[in-house]
């Protein structure tokens, strides 16, 4: 196990470390859920100012064209393309994970009329699942088949129209191998819908490398977009002119401007936008977007694999025996999250925030804390999982104050 | 025609007087379209940043329950509520105008098996006639007819299963009348999807009055919520048991942080999220809600109908015979714009724009006025009419650079 002199030595040689002070991190918090809500660029408010004062304020309904608003979701799309191995033209932000997803799991069905499953695990994040079934509801040429995430690349046959996943486990932190499942997926005549959610910012994405075909992600996690932030779809080039939008909107229209009462798709990725995204979410999301290009998703992840490797260790040493690990021991197979099971974990994660280490629970028996590589320090991932240890060892967990649950958890 | 002396008198005495320093308005500007992006409050900067700095950056994910960020949209929903003649819990604010027909209409299509006909005026906002011929495209069972608008009451036979119509037309401020035509529907069998888009926060509303079905409308015109802001769903507190929602939502299920496999609706209003808005811009739109809230919507009417009304009756006066009005003459039917034709309408409100009044074109030759009587005053109106005189008297329009088209206009 590393000694905190260890990470203290790594941290000032930590060639990102100038990122942490671009951040609001409350005094004395060692905050691991930025897998949930990604934390507060400090620039964000000067940057919501300006578009609210100047921009909205000042420049009105001129912002369209003077301030780019009208750009907002190719420009963004753009600059999200860079971190998941898109082209710029590939990717949109707009709407939110769902409604992509629900574009991306009908334009896939649509290109295989002679299949009708949507294959997914049932590990997958379930608001995904929700779409799946919402949309094989309604279409007699659907069905959604659900297996363990172990059986996924099996179950794969000529039944399967589109495979629908999630390239980081929310709960466990399991990193798919894109380019194989991809691989399998296009061998056995089927698609894939990538959900980045959890991966989008956290590691190197390569979608054309792997041949992706859909993928959808969010920004308020790892890109730091703040809540609820716009999302994102990406459409491999080689279906976008294939694509029937079923939630057709005004500016994915050919002439938006012409403002006809028959929709014609506008050529390329344009034609999957149904809404524009809500300006204000959007500079906020570009702020922490440009944050993540600056410091390069690479050195992200060696730190977030360091980060993640030294809260495992210390916590196996500190802790032997008390949790399951729930994520891959391999390196290869991690998200940058470290889940652990425990029985009573709702209470032991109340305990650990009453402690300034916020992480969260997910139901049954997870406590779950995400390594946020662009603000967490080594030093961080040492003192979280020594107030792991010392709640455990004082058995901090048994107070009442920390059983009761409230509706966010 | 009024003087300008009797408008500085209606100024003086204006009661709404007040709300006009509560926005950034810039100087010497007459902003005539709020219409399609409301103004700008003052205090939309002061909340965003403590949204940002305190909830996001201080609060962090605690902010879910500590800061209410769970309870927006039906917390905002509650507050459109009363402007729309809706009770509390049968409003949310969430996805888009368009996202949110798209769910109103598969419910109403869904209550109506035995038919198959969406009706619409060919005047209805085009990307309201996108979604529904989306869905029309993709449902065996649905077709959409599109009729003039003044046959609308006469086309509602019992083929059709839902009629999709704006309360104000975006063109003309064109007034439906809510409750006959709720009523012709019902007469028919048929249910209705208001869109409320260009009349919700510009006159009184009585969706429960009318007996209406469903409604949707947007936060960003007469609302004051900022660019993109999230949208509003009403339906009938009878009809919400009866939903499967068609994009199930993880917050719209019964139990969201049992995270099940399976989809469960929550009971009531609620099953029709699909996605939590961003919380930045819920929060901008609540400051343009409160506003209006305690200005009050009759007294809002009251006044708009003085604007428009002073307006038509100067361009009347001092434009004799150069526009014709497509806004009714009768305030009954009018919302809240005066929109005139001339085939040079581009390039006159280009040179009315240069004049600092700001309205806007919409092909092929409506020049649209919108009075958002929140901020305006009547010797706006009367300044406006005015300036369009000069314009015309001195054929300003004529300069080329007035006639160069913009990507939006």
């Amino acid at each position: 196990m590393p000694s905190r002199a260890d990470l203290e030595s790594l941290d000032r040689a930590d060639p990102l470390a100038r990122f942490r002070d671009l951040f609001a991190l409350p005094e004395g918090v060692i905050y691991l859920d930025g897998n949930s809500l990604g934390a507060q660029p400090r620039q964000t408010a000067a940057r919501l100012a300006e578009v609210v004062e100047r921009e909205w304020g000042r420049d009105l309904i001129t912002s369209w064209n003077r301030n780019g608003w009208i750009d907002y979701p190719a420009r963004l799309g753009g600059k999200v393309a860079r971190l998941i191995g898109a082209d710029a033209d590939e990717v949109l932000v707009c709407d939110t994970t769902s409604i992509n997803l629900f574009k991306a799991l009908t334009a896939a069905l649509d290109q295989r009329p002679d299949r009708r499953v949507i294959l997914a695990d049932r590990a997958n994040f379930p608001s995904d699942l929700y779409i799946a079934e919402g949309l094989a509801r309604r279409r007699p040429d659907a069905t959604v088949r659900l297996v363990e995430e172990t059986e996924l690349a099996g179950a794969i046959d000529d039944s399967v129209a589109v495979v629908t996943l999630t390239q980081v486990n929310y709960k466990t932190g399991y990193l798919h191998d894109m380019a194989a499942l991809t691989r399998a997926a296009h061998e056995a005549g089927a698609l894939v819908v990538w959900d980045l959610a959890h991966s989008a910012g956290a590691l190197p994405i390569d979608l054309n490398g792997a041949g992706a075909d859909y993928a959808v992600g969010c920004g308020y996690k790892y890109l730091n977009g703040g809540p609820c932030a716009p999302a994102f779809l990406y459409v491999a080039r080689r279906h976008q002119a294939k694509i029937d939008p079923p939630l057709p909107g005004w500016l994915g229209h050919a002439e938006p401007f012409a403002f006809d009462t028959d929709y014609r798709p506008a050529e390329g990725m344009r034609r999957n936008l149904c809404s524009m995204p809500s300006i204000l979410a959007s500079a906020a999301l570009e702020v922490g977007l440009d944050l993540m290009l600056d410091a390069g998703i690479y050195a992200l992840r060696t730190k977030s694999l360091a980060l993640t490797e030294t809260f495992i260790r210390v916590v196996e040493r500190r802790c032997p025996g008390l949790f399951d690990l729930a994520t891959p021991r391999d390196p290869a197979r991690r998200g940058s999250q470290v889940s652990l099971r425990h029985p009573e974990g709702y209470a032991i994660v109340q305990a650990l925030i009453a402690r300034g280490v916020i992480g969260d629970f997910r139901a049954p028996d997870i406590l779950r804390f995400g390594f946020a590589p662009l603000y967490l320090r080594h030093t961080d991932a040492f003192d979280a999982a020594e107030a792991l240890a010392a709640v455990m060892e004082r058995e901090e967990w048994r107070e009442d104050r920390f059983r009761q649950r409230a509706l966010v958890t």
